[in-house]
């Protein structure tokens, strides 16, 4: 033991909240609850037989592959156990969100000390399809950890938001707390609404490694905190507390000394007298525990769909425009629109307004921006996995910030003995193929890229080409549960194809209609060849497009089939896409210019002798290029219009849209 | 004017650095350049013709879609303009890396009055391939800033490493601020070694927005910085100062009382007497920037090509493991190691050793860690970008978190006028393949989508299957330039197939030899059909798939061939490709553990209860369900073999595979 007690930094508890709360009777209670939680997660990372070390310790009962943080444990024991006490004493409803990588050790013992877990514990701990090393999908009480670090604190502001009376005990890791996704968290304290979500109080510290005084200061911080109703306790105040961060000793099976180490270090937890023959904990340990109803190890908010209320919804065959807003009205604690920085550029900004009856939209905060498209996903999560309703509203070119976090929700959402939680909306505006005046770096369509090999089970991908179908998609979208449903509509003006019942019918048909410029290149294309005959479809529902072998929205081989999402389909080498592709070189803006016949600026020579390109044609031809005056050809861009298609189109067949708009099967 | 002076918050100028360092003659001088600044700034968002209002404003000189940020333009003129001052009076060698999102008015207006741009200035600002309205790669002095807010710090420490004498003059948006790619990069200043980096200095802050007390103020300032060296100011003090962050006056077309503030609010800018008939500053204002060759717009740090010094390379046929750490002793102020706090995981950990030497380097800090996967990215692209080399480690699951930025960085590389900057390396270990242990969250192969459909003439995809040719690669990719390599190599220990010399045969050739279980899947298929014939191929450069017509390195027909790789291959219908496929249901791990057999833990009735599955299936089957106890199967986790088949193998052909290691083809 000696190895181990020689490298404690800290010595007796220094904190902010000062109070001796406990008897010496119950510091020794919480002392052996202390001393079991550590006893489970060594076990959980050494041994796979003698559980109880009823035996001596062999090397033969360990296992051979050892995983799990014993370093990040302890701290969220501390803090998870002394919880339980304000939740006994004032029936208080908490949650447990665990940030730490590969801490589940510390989540697993307490919810074994709760009754949750027994038999085999020890040997299915990180075991291939057992319980994970960090806080899976599948841990019983985990709202969600899924080994990419940082939601943590995104995911407990969602949680807490329109939840006045929870309380989310959030753990932040010292390694967590450096990533982007959680370094930017931090701001949520500004959005929280002291009406609605409830207060949150400045941090409360408590550090130190001398036992007694330890719990007596964590009893006495978190009795303050859970009476008085905070939302978060962070802490990683253990950080060197043991040598190791990970496994401390790591040859235990081959080191016969380093096995007398670590079963001693075991064996100082009492296993003996802790836990009975079966290994179940003894009852005055099992009494520290809340009631079986307020176990943080299966609060029914980490199974959100369990709380899940349908949201009451507008008829939306009766808005124009609308349409949200009044989703936004009626559901006040229910619904949030969450986006980066960017609600107001996407023509979202009306429903900042106030409510004209004189309600307090405004105040409840139903819509939030932060400019951090990763918290404002985390929020969104916290929000839907805690049996809410939301949509993101983001730009499409740089969705694909947080693909990673969509990858790692839509595991969760697998997770199939969970209740049904509300589908998570992403509403994706700015498409790529509109960005000629923010130019190259704008144009990337990876996310789509990304979200097309996940789960057919869980991915939606719906491309409404007008108002309309964008109503009857949203709709849908709202009262769809278990989904993540991409729905990508442009947020500039456009023309109007369908009435709303033809939209009604084209979306639920799932593939019709067209868009701009497809109609402008048919325009196009018959002018030059009358003979041609030309279908033009459009595809609301992208999954439509794949075998229905592969995805329930698939159509059958009758029906229809676009390259490699139709792979399998008879015909599909008649097929062609035409999709993005990424330029291959850009040209110096002067060679541009020049190629184009546009009307470009100059560069000095000291400019043009910095590219290599043109450094070595010489000062003449240099000078030459220099002064190269060309004509302009802006007609397009003054017009205000992006696209000269369209600009043909329209002045070639003004008027005719209406025709079109009325069903474009009939053409 | 009342309109626009109305809402000036701030007042005269306060600053932690005090002085008056300009004489009333200077601060006209510099009043001017400002005022040249912003309306240079204005004249791109609004104009199109009459660009010195030399004749009275009317609605058809206007520009029909205004695109830029005025309001982030102002802070970085005035930084801008001030540093040039210390630039000429102590030579410095600064770079300036614009942060804030739509702000290229601000360095454009700088880059127009160094003479770097000229002509057709105005009309080519924001307009399809003209001149973007924020630093696009293909603006000439900028390091880059793509759209996608959130680098500028990191890419600033990552200029800065190595080069003691460089000062990257950084501006952080408001906005960027809120990233998550941008809020962990503050951290930075914590790996700058003041021995090779220099030193960074604490900020400077300054706000107010009288303009004389504020010139004296950000002179008194720039000068204090600019000659004791720091690196940063960071400076976003001019949020507020008008009313709009981004276009002012937005209907200046078709409203004419707006017109004519727009037009009033121009002319205060004094243009007939900043700039000549010709539109050229006048020359006190152009006196005010250093000479060209200090021109922060044409900085040949921002075209690091220019100065990229190939590394110094052992060779790698001499090493085993030790290549790398070879590299860097070899390179130390020339060559990075970066990773997100998986230096030690991913068995780099070799590299922390002391030099045996006497080196110093640890100190040199060659190895960075920091549990950011943006902030190690954003280091890696300012360091190569300004003329160095580096290699980023991380961890196959989770690059995906920073795919966007590889999108990124992929559209600069591709700039072809500027200098060829050493490639951007990217070693991936614990492949997705060997997540078993970790699970379900920690599977997701959706990087290589990502990066499968970019740019041929500049990713490339490496898949070294042993020791030597990780070699092999490796030399190629350190000495390569202006690509993004992608190196994927599991960090477990693993079997040797190839003697060095038929490693570097192999990875030219490209496509050869095999993996662990692909093999142990051809041994069980011959030993159940031995009249198969199969021929197993392993593809280390994995591009080598991909038609020569898409991609440089794709193999011409009569070589080779993968499913949506292959595509216009003849026989690529006889290929099938069995890759990663998201599982479709995650059981509840009581049904797991039952249908595999597999000795697993219990869960109480409560919280089986908490499962909708189960919850229906009555008391009796609950409890049924509860005492099912299986027998184990733990056989291959045991030995520490993650795969039962590689068990077979090694169990069946003890000794065999230095044959195979020969080379598979004479099988």
């Amino acid at each position: 033991m000696a190895e181990v007690e020689s490298i404690r930094p800290f010595g007796p508890a220094r904190s902010t909240v000062k109070g001796e709360p406990l008897s010496k009777e119950e510091i020794e209670l919480y002392n052996d609850f202390f001393k079991a939680s550590c006893y489970l997660s060594l076990g959980m990372i050494y041994l796979k037989e003698n559980p109880l070390l009823r035996d001596p310790l062999k090397g033969n009962h360990l296992k051979t592959r050892l995983l799990g943080h014993f370093g990040s444990a302890l701290g969220q024991i501390c803090t998870y156990m002394h919880f339980n006490r304000p939740i006994k004493k004032h029936d208080l409803n908490a949650i447990f969100i665990s940030g730490p990588g590969y801490g589940a050790p510390a989540v697993l013992s307490q919810s074994y000390l709760e009754g949750v877990y027994f038999e085999k514990f020890f040997k299915s701990f990180s075991f291939p399809s057992g319980i994970g090393s960090y806080a899976t999908p599948e841990t019983l009480g985990s709202l969600y950890e899924c080994g990419e670090l940082g939601y943590s604190i995104s995911h407990a502001f969602g949680t807490v938001f329109n939840s006045p009376n929870l309380i989310a005990l959030t753990i932040v890791g010292d390694g967590e707390a450096e990533t982007g996704h959680l370094a930017t968290a931090w701001h949520s304290n500004k959005f929280l609404n002291p009406i609605v979500d409830g207060a949150v109080l400045p941090p409360y510290f408590v550090e130190g490694d001398d036992i007694e005084t330890m719990h007596q200061a964590m009893a006495a911080t978190l009795e303050h905190c859970g009476w008085t109703g905070p939302r978060k306790v962070d802490n990683n105040y253990l950080a060197g507390f043991w040598r190791a961060h990970q496994v401390p000793i790591t040859d235990p099976a081959t080191n016969p000394q380093h096995l007398k180490i670590l079963e001693e270090w075991m064996r100082s937890y009492e296993p003996d007298r802790l836990f009975d023959e079966s290994g179940k904990p003894i009852p005055s340990l099992r009494a520290l525990c809340p009631d079986s109803n307020r176990h943080m190890s299966v609060n029914p908010i980490a199974n959100g769909g369990q709380l899940r209320k349908p949201l009451k919804m507008p008829n939306f065959k009766d808005y124009a425009i609308k349409f949200l807003w009044d989703v936004i009205a009626a559901n006040q604690t229910n619904f949030r629109l969450f986006g980066p920085d960017e609600t107001e550029s996407n023509k979202l900004g009306g429903y900042f307004e106030e409510d004209e009856n004189g309600g307090n939209l405004a105040k409840a905060g139903c819509i939030m921006e932060m400019l951090s498209e990763h918290t404002c996903e985390g929020w969104l999560e916290g929000y839907i996995l805690s049996g809410r309703h939301g949509l993101l509203n983001s730009y499409k070119p740089f969705i694909y910030i947080i693909d990673s976090m969509v990858n790692q929700i839509e595991k969760r959402l697998k997770v199939e003995w969970r209740y049904k939680v509300a589908s998570l909306n992403i509403l994706l505006t700015a498409v790529i193929w509109r960005q000629d005046h923010n130019g190259f770096t704008h144009q990337d369509p990876g996310f789509l890229d990304v979200v097309a090999n996940k789960s057919p089970e869980v991915m939606r991908i719906y491309l409404p080409p007008d108002g309309n179908c964008l109503l009857s998609v949203m709709d849908h979208c709202f009262r769809s549960i278990n989904y993540i449903n991409i729905i990508m509509s442009d947020k500039q003006k456009h023309l109007q194809y369908l009435s709303i019942d033809a939209a009604i019918m084209h979306c639920t048909k799932g593939i019709d209609i067209s868009t701009y410029e497809s109609l402008a290149a048919i325009d196009l294309l018959l002018q030059h060849f009358p003979e041609l005959k030309i279908c033009c479809v459009n595809c609301v529902d992208l999954f439509k497009l794949i075998h229905p072998g592969d995805h329930p929205h698939g159509l059958t081989d009758k029906e229809w089939m676009v390259h490699r999402l139709t792979y399998r389909r008879p015909g599909s080498k008649n097929l062609h896409v035409r999709g993005y592709k990424e330029k291959g070189n850009i040209d110096t803006p002067l060679e541009l210019a020049i190629r184009n016949q546009t009307d470009r600026f100059s560069l000095s020579i000291d400019a043009i002798d910095w590219m290599p390109k043109l450094h070595n044609r010489g000062a003449a031809a240099r000078e030459a290029m220099l002064n190269a005056q060309i004509a302009a050809r802006n007609q397009a861009f003054e017009t205000g219009m992006d696209s000269p298609f369209l600009k043909n189109w329209t002045w070639k067949r003004n008027g005719q849209w209406n025709k079109v708009a009325d069903g474009l099967a009939s053409r």
